[in-house]
């Protein structure tokens, strides 16, 4: 449709920029339309196209009504947004487990193994773990404790303990993240297991951490890590999450194309400091569910004083109204909560500002999916 | 440049839409660069199309160091985002007159009136007035309250006393809103008078109000009103100031879009209510102060239980780390604090994500401005 508008322009016309912008912004309506169709009529073999998720291991979960309807009529969203589909369970109990962390690699396994059997056994079908909770948070210890994910086996003993467990306690474990080593460069990446102990996604942190605050914070991940080159959106069972680590969450756009592209909830495994915690910590994870209209959990190490960098804790879970339904001190701890996904839908009947955006006036792309969809 | 490109395509690549899709994406970029030199290049004549105020009834002051440099090497914002000119002042005091409302318009007038004289008799020059100011907030009142504000004179009494004051008393007024009628429609409309007492710009609510809260909150605007079609951003002499109403600040989009054009205080009179209120003023607020680093100031009516719509008042100032900086209950008050703009230069220093955004993976166009926009 955009290519045979295009060759019926004349030449003037194909110089005029501006002309060729209105023409895209129009184009992209036709390719919305043609979209919508194709989501209306695609299936479950497509779904990692449509979801995006190229760092997925697993073939992605069947997606049902989120195929059948689109949200809201305007053009705000490219691709426009699709709801969440309807997920295999719709209440259940998520764990935050704000793990303590040492120096020592073995110690903080064997510990978390310990910790997500207690939630597990607390009735918890979904855990997430802190953000770099096998080793300490330092651009020197992130090469020395890096792991081979892909090879796993003994080059990766911290999630070889996740896939085991997920399994034998079949549960969803959002592994926090760890330092991953892969060829040459090293991540900050968050894995995401399934009930049948399968690596489902693997995320890399998008958004590196590099801050200074004088005389408060100064941090600058990018001296060792490499960011991340996609967005992780995986269909568990217990919802379609979206994952993000930390500094990800300032990003108010990747939550935006996760809540366009279903999400149900958001995790955040993150560690904020002294500093930006009490600034900003709860504050964006109640925008990005209440902007959103979806669940948001955050899981953070707990406070060591005497590390170099002091986590601020408070992991907590936000509701899709952005209202904070559990949270913590600094302490180590088991946030234990109930997530009810019906929730969703009533709040965004409340408030349906998810179909009152102006998409005559702004368009946010999620340039992955939009690269990733096939025309009908 | 992006015709040139396209000229080259073959017939085959014209017809495949992810290539035409890929080129578009590559075609934004190169429309980035051309962006890029145009807004070096330009000069103040050409203004009204950088901002795209087409609500503007008088031109805008010129654009100093906005055009000089841009803010981050990402194409996360379409057209980039440009940092915040050089304010004419960098610290001054904003008023935030959170008037009681009655069903006496003439009352209501010389009431802010008033309240306006003693705010810049504290030394306020930016004064920020409440949403629906000068009668009840209703679907029946709005067209009996209607003024046809580009008539002016007797057909509008509540914006001639603003432009009289502001005149007078050589301050930048925000006059919250008021019923427009233009024609045969009713819009929710903010004017923006300079220290000359002009009309500097008229903001119509983009998002008009419609949600449904059972046996809680239903309200729907849009019975009786018409939503405006464009953003508001202006120069004045207390800086770039990007306006929206109420529901406006919802919409997070509309904000970023000011962001990148180069906003230090966003201003939103609005009268959320028992309801919205307490679950999302101040979150709002500070959510769009903080992800956007820079100034919110928001202006509610003083609360009266007695009306049909009882509003929250909360009046707010918020600061470029999302810091509440001054603040009311819900009393008629006077919010006298001071902005201090270079802050949001530090903040963003500070915390420089306003540059790390991820142009690879998501990008916001601002539809208005890229139209707007000739090539050099």
């Amino acid at each position: 449709m955009h290519g045979r508008l295009l060759l019926k322009m004349n030449a003037s016309e194909m110089l005029s920029s501006t002309s060729i912008f209105r023409l895209q912004i129009r184009a992209f309506s036709a390719k919305f339309r043609s979209y919508r169709n194709f989501d209306r009529n695609r299936t479950t073999n497509s779904n990692r196209g449509i979801l995006g998720c190229s760092s997925d291991t697993t073939p992605i979960r069947s997606i049902s009504s989120a195929t059948t309807a689109i949200m809201g009529s305007d053009e705000a969203r490219v691709p426009p947004a699709i709801p969440p589909p309807t997920p295999p369970v719709t209440k259940f109990k998520i764990a935050l487990c704000q793990l303590s962390v040492t120096a020592d690699k073995e110690r903080n396994i064997a510990h978390a193994r310990q910790v997500i059997e207690e939630a597990a056994g607390k009735g918890a079908q979904l855990i997430l773990l802190p953000e770099i909770w096998n080793s300490p948070y330092s651009n020197d210890s992130f090469p020395v404790y890096a792991e081979d994910i892909d090879a796993g086996g003994d080059a990766s003993p911290s999630t070889a303990m996740l896939s085991e467990l997920s399994r034998s306690l079949q549960i969803t474990i959002i592994g926090g993240s760890i330092p991953e080593r892969s060829g040459e460069k090293l991540y900050n990446t968050c894995c995401v297991f399934g009930t049948d102990g399968k690596l489902m996604a693997k995320h890399r942190k998008i958004h590196l951490f590099d801050i200074d605050i004088p005389g408060q914070m100064t941090f600058k991940e990018s001296n060792t890590l490499t960011a991340g080159e996609t967005p992780t959106i995986v269909d568990t069972d217990v919802g379609r999450i979206g994952i993000g680590i930390c500094y990800d969450i300032r990003f108010q756009e990747l939550a935006a194309i996760y809540a366009a592209r279903g999400a149900h909830l958001l995790c955040y495994p993150g560690a904020f400091n002294m500093t930006t915690g009490p600034l900003h910590w709860e504050l964006l994870q109640r925008a990005r569910a209440a902007d959103c209209q979806l669940y948001v959990a955050t899981c953070s190490p707990a406070r060591d004083c005497g590390s170099s960098y002091v986590a601020w804790g408070h992991s907590t879970l936000v509701g899709p109204f952005g209202e904070v339904l559990a949270t913590t001190e600094h302490d180590e701890a088991i946030v234990i909560s109930e997530i009810d996904y019906s929730l969703i839908e009533q709040r965004r009947s409340y408030l349906p500002f998810q179909r009152q955006r102006r998409g005559d006036l702004y368009q946010l792309i999620d340039i992955q999916r939009l690269s990733s969809t096939k025309t009908s």
